[in-house]
């Protein structure tokens, strides 16, 4: 089934305690793209970006079976960058520098033949903006998950809450799941957001893995354990194209199975971490995947 | 089988976000043995205090079939104190007062008829005193597990190496396996730690669950998301000594036991944190034990 993904295609400068890189091509929807594309390749992207956007990089994602009609490029303009730095546990990171650019007054124009896409991943985003995606859809997709940030919930709560009435899933981090409640416990903060409009709560908590909850039910799922973490950019956005995809390609979005997307969604972002930026994602194999979907099952499974 | 545990018995001061209290009876050992005994009704316990220690305190370890023969009390000297205070997020803590009183030169004593105890849980204390505790066993324990924290790393970290060579299970938290290793890496940690003489390694990461490292594999434990923390003291004891004493009646110190060990001790944990002190322990059944361990397998179950 298609999945229309829906975000930031942008500039990344990225420092970590291993390393810096110059400016090199992220953004929520290239990771998203990248992670569908091992499980579906039905994926129609809307975004946009500047004219100095390098041709090859659109390129690749056509080559991952990514549908680009919805990317607008912008003549004159140039393409949203951001630079960050981490910090030496990789946990916490400074924002070096934010130029919007062609995000500032980006309307996001669904094509046609994408307004029936039966699963929507809303990226993360300006809460209007995303809100605006889900006004131009012909019909309500069987799934739709939305992503969003602090940034977003201290400065346009009230939208924020506009297109929570709307989405199936949310994806935010613990903080955030916090903020958004007014809940420290994690277990009350679920309570209280689905009662906001989401049927089901994904709380990411990096390197300590990560919690579903409906309203009856909750599962966790674990980080794979890491030798080496190198770059933690994409990791969200990794999990959140896993697990969309994942639902998409089994056509399957019961709490069971929203399980196994939530794994492979944690088996993607575990790649994403494991190199600079998208390079890690580029690079492995359905083979690779296979073997550490195993390698998680040997993680938690007992007797 | 018989469970020897050694460690403090105490009195500690407690200030959360949530209220605090007056001196009330802590200390490692009467949280193991509290958690032990829902387990084995074989509990030997070695430890000190002193003089103001309160009878029906003692009686209450009794009432928990736990043999009180090696635990020494002082006369003329006072028991060990320890105050501390958490911040909001209950994960960090400021000691306020530590009265080292009858621990400062505490001897332990292994009474004879505890000398072949089978299972042996070193609880935190000074390495030294640890070890005087392995030269008195008659033959060596089926299953020693040692407790430690970065208090000894930091002063004698030469006597903790040496306690280590002697161990099967070490116990300790993210950060301390950080310290002992020099490694950021969880993964590279336990392979440096199991280098100097445990074959098994617990890395606790409190609200965030728990890792069981051996040479080849891993097992992961998340800890059960609970409504309100409410008092996180003791909850790594509770662990410890729910994971000995399951070893201890289930009989079999196989890795695949062990995660059902970890699992068990989670729980304990779990409890423990749920009301101040060891409150919560005295107050659950075997029922509610039972209970959450289904909890748990519901909350990390896939097909």
């Amino acid at each position: 089934m298609s999945v229309l993904v829906v975000g930031t295609v942008a500039f990344d400068a990225i420092e970590t305690p291993f390393g810096k890189t110059d400016k090199i091509v992220g953004g929520a929807a290239t990771y998203i793209c990248l992670a569908s594309s091992f499980f579906t390749n039905k994926i129609n992207l809307v975004s946009v970006v500047g004219e100095d956007f390098p041709n090859d990089a659109i390129q690749m994602l056509k080559e991952r079976t990514v549908d680009v009609s919805g990317l607008q490029i912008k003549k004159g303009e140039k393409t949203f960058f951001w630079s960050g730095k981490y910090q030496n546990d990789m946990n916490t990171r400074d924002t070096l520098d934010t130029q919007l650019n062609v995000l500032e007054n980006f309307d996001p124009i669904v094509p046609d033949k994408f307004k029936d896409s039966e699963f929507l991943m809303l990226g993360n985003l300006m809460p209007s903006v995303q809100k605006r995606v889900l006004d131009q859809m012909s019909k309500r997709p069987k799934l739709i998950v939305l992503d969003t940030m602090n940034f977003w919930m201290d400065n346009f709560m009230k939208d924020l809450k506009d297109a929570l009435t709307e989405v199936d899933v949310l994806t935010i981090n613990d903080e955030e799941a916090r903020q958004l409640s007014g809940e420290y416990s994690l277990v009350k903060a679920a309570k209280v957001i689905l009662k906001m409009g989401p049927k089901y709560l994904i709380i990411k908590k990096g390197e300590h893995g990560a919690l579903l909850f409906n309203n009856e039910e909750v599962f966790f799922a674990p980080a794979l354990p890491i030798e080496e973490v190198f770059d933690p950019t994409g990791a969200g956005d990794s999990f959140a194209g896993g697990f969309i995809s994942y639902l998409s390609k089994t056509k399957n979005i019961s709490f069971e199975n929203m399980k196994k997307a939530v794994i492979n969604g944690s088996v993607m972002a575990s790649f994403c971490v494991e190199k600079f930026g998208t390079q890690k994602l580029n690079e492995i194999t359905q083979k690779d995947l296979d073997q550490r979907v195993n390698d998680f099952i040997k993680l938690v499974k007992f007797d």
